[in-house]
């Protein structure tokens, strides 16, 4: 089959792609439409070993599921995260922890940016017919703004400042304006910042944000220098929430996180149901995150667009 | 007067110290006893610049208290923080954080150290009766154990990781066994890990202990690499409470923090009330935790053993 290949940092097309194995309880899924995220620009920058077909963020049909046919042709987003659902793990409920796990395009499974790929039918949820495919593809990166709330309480009363308005910082704002707390995103770009405050948002430039000035920081900047804006940005007794992979080590001084006992929260993948449903209620908007759209045979110019910055 | 002086990471006892400086709504309390902690001989290290007195843990008598002269004679312990009590930190209730705070012995405030030192009325508490000089001196160091409980909810069917087996390990080992949860304490001294078993406190060498076992780690260890240690022992989704200050910064790998949904809580003074407390019900041992007693002219051997590995 044809589709992008990662290997050594190199991505490249290919039409000799074997298909995707099917497992047990799998099925194999057509790829309409995938998404291009921060964690695979990383990916192909070496943030982890990864050979295969990268891309965790999808919507399509299902064509084969010999444990379930009653599947087959139904239009799905999946869950990234393939758990072996049988150690102490998966049974104390972090299946997306399994030491065990496979995930979609980043570890151990062929991903999104090929015509087919496979995964557990658990994994899978079936697309409302409100929500069009250019909207399902975001329901990953939406599960993943979502997980903020289910991790770290937010009350109306709170400033939530969000570093960097990517794709990301974008949802997560969305996602946490709900919740009433004042949101504030701090964006490098001027473009940015006056399309987001045309959106409603409070967008400052980073020199702008006062040291201690947020109860809450969102780092989505996708660079190790998002932690020391992050730290400097926060009051005592406050929470980080952490969103960004990216190759290497960030020097923190763990003595002042103690002084002023601030809370580090590392935040990944959240559950798809309350994504689907924001989606088909058109409670977040996200068409207007779609910035171009590439066929299978010009993948690599895409990523090429995705990192350029201001993307 | 009579005490330590720190300056330029050099201790030294003189004979020839101003009096404590007396602020409006302060007393002076002569010490009785003073504690050598784990931050003072960081302090000593150059953790951060002070020039003074050093000491903050103490139990003393009022001697002056120009606006309040009833507090004249009363034993005291006192909270070591000194807030304005009027910016948007103390307002917000988060006192021990005042950005324009004194800290005894660490940041602006002559130090336990010495015949006397001042502290702001508020802060002091009075020793009850039934507390002895030799346990009231560890009102300090158990309510920074406590703070750990007040920060972090724990279950009985948690696996609670200490690092660490000196002063302050040991104390939070003791009130965290109070909650319930499965308390287990890494020592690297065999004999230190003796006491602990004989005291009926699970204790493993740092080695015997399996990567992801922990739901939660405090690291009491006083040195960088104890958090190594505590983000491989604890478990996806786990809590790493950090306890120690020290001079310099850590390479933290943020990215795995991500991934692994890990949270970090730095946990730093408590209340005293709660302390005082325990301490009054016997409800947690603390002089066996004396390793030796020195006047104050022989401070700088005190400091000497309290730095000896395994004192």
């Amino acid at each position: 089959m044809r589709g992008l290949w990662l290997e050594a940092m190199r991505l490249a097309f290919r039409d000799d792609l074997a298909g995707p194995p099917l497992a047990d309880g799998e099925g194999v899924v057509r790829v309409h439409l995938a998404g291009i995220c921060g964690t695979d620009l990383e990916l192909r920058r070496g943030y982890h070993a990864f050979t295969g077909v990268p891309g965790h963020e999808f919507v399509g049909i299902v064509e084969e599921a010999p444990s379930a046919p009653e599947w087959i042709g139904r239009r799905v987003v999946g869950e990234i995260n393939a758990a072996c659902g049988t150690c102490a793990t998966c049974r104390a409920g972090r299946r997306t922890h399994c030491p065990a796990r496979t995930v979609l395009g980043i570890r151990g499974r062929a991903g999104a940016f090929a015509e087919r790929l496979a995964l557990p039918l658990l994994n899978l949820h079936e697309v409302p017919a409100a929500v069009s495919d250019e909207e399902a593809v975001f329901t990953e990166p939406l599960a993943a703004a979502l997980q903020i709330q289910a991790q770290v309480p937010l009350r109306a009363d709170q400033r939530v400042l969000v570093l960097g308005a990517g794709r990301l910082g974008t949802l997560v704002a969305r996602t946490l304006a709900r919740t009433g707390a004042q949101v504030r995103v701090a964006a490098r770009l001027a473009p940015r910042r006056d399309q987001l405050r045309a959106a409603g948002v409070d967008a400052v430039a980073p020199e702008e944000v006062l040291a201690g000035s947020a109860d809450v920081v969102v780092d989505c900047t996708g660079h190790p220098e998002g932690f020391a804006r992050a730290r400097a940005a926060v009051r005592a007794r406050g929470t980080i929430v952490l969103k960004s992979t990216y190759a290497g080590e960030a020097p923190v001084n763990l003595s002042s996180v103690v002084v002023d006992e601030i809370t580090l929260v590392g935040s990944r993948c959240g559950a798809f149901a309350p994504a689907l449903e924001l989606l088909a209620a058109r409670a977040v908007p996200v068409r207007d995150l779609v910035q171009a759209r590439y066929p299978l045979a010009r993948g690599t110019d895409a990523f090429a667009e995705a990192a350029r910055p201001g993307a």
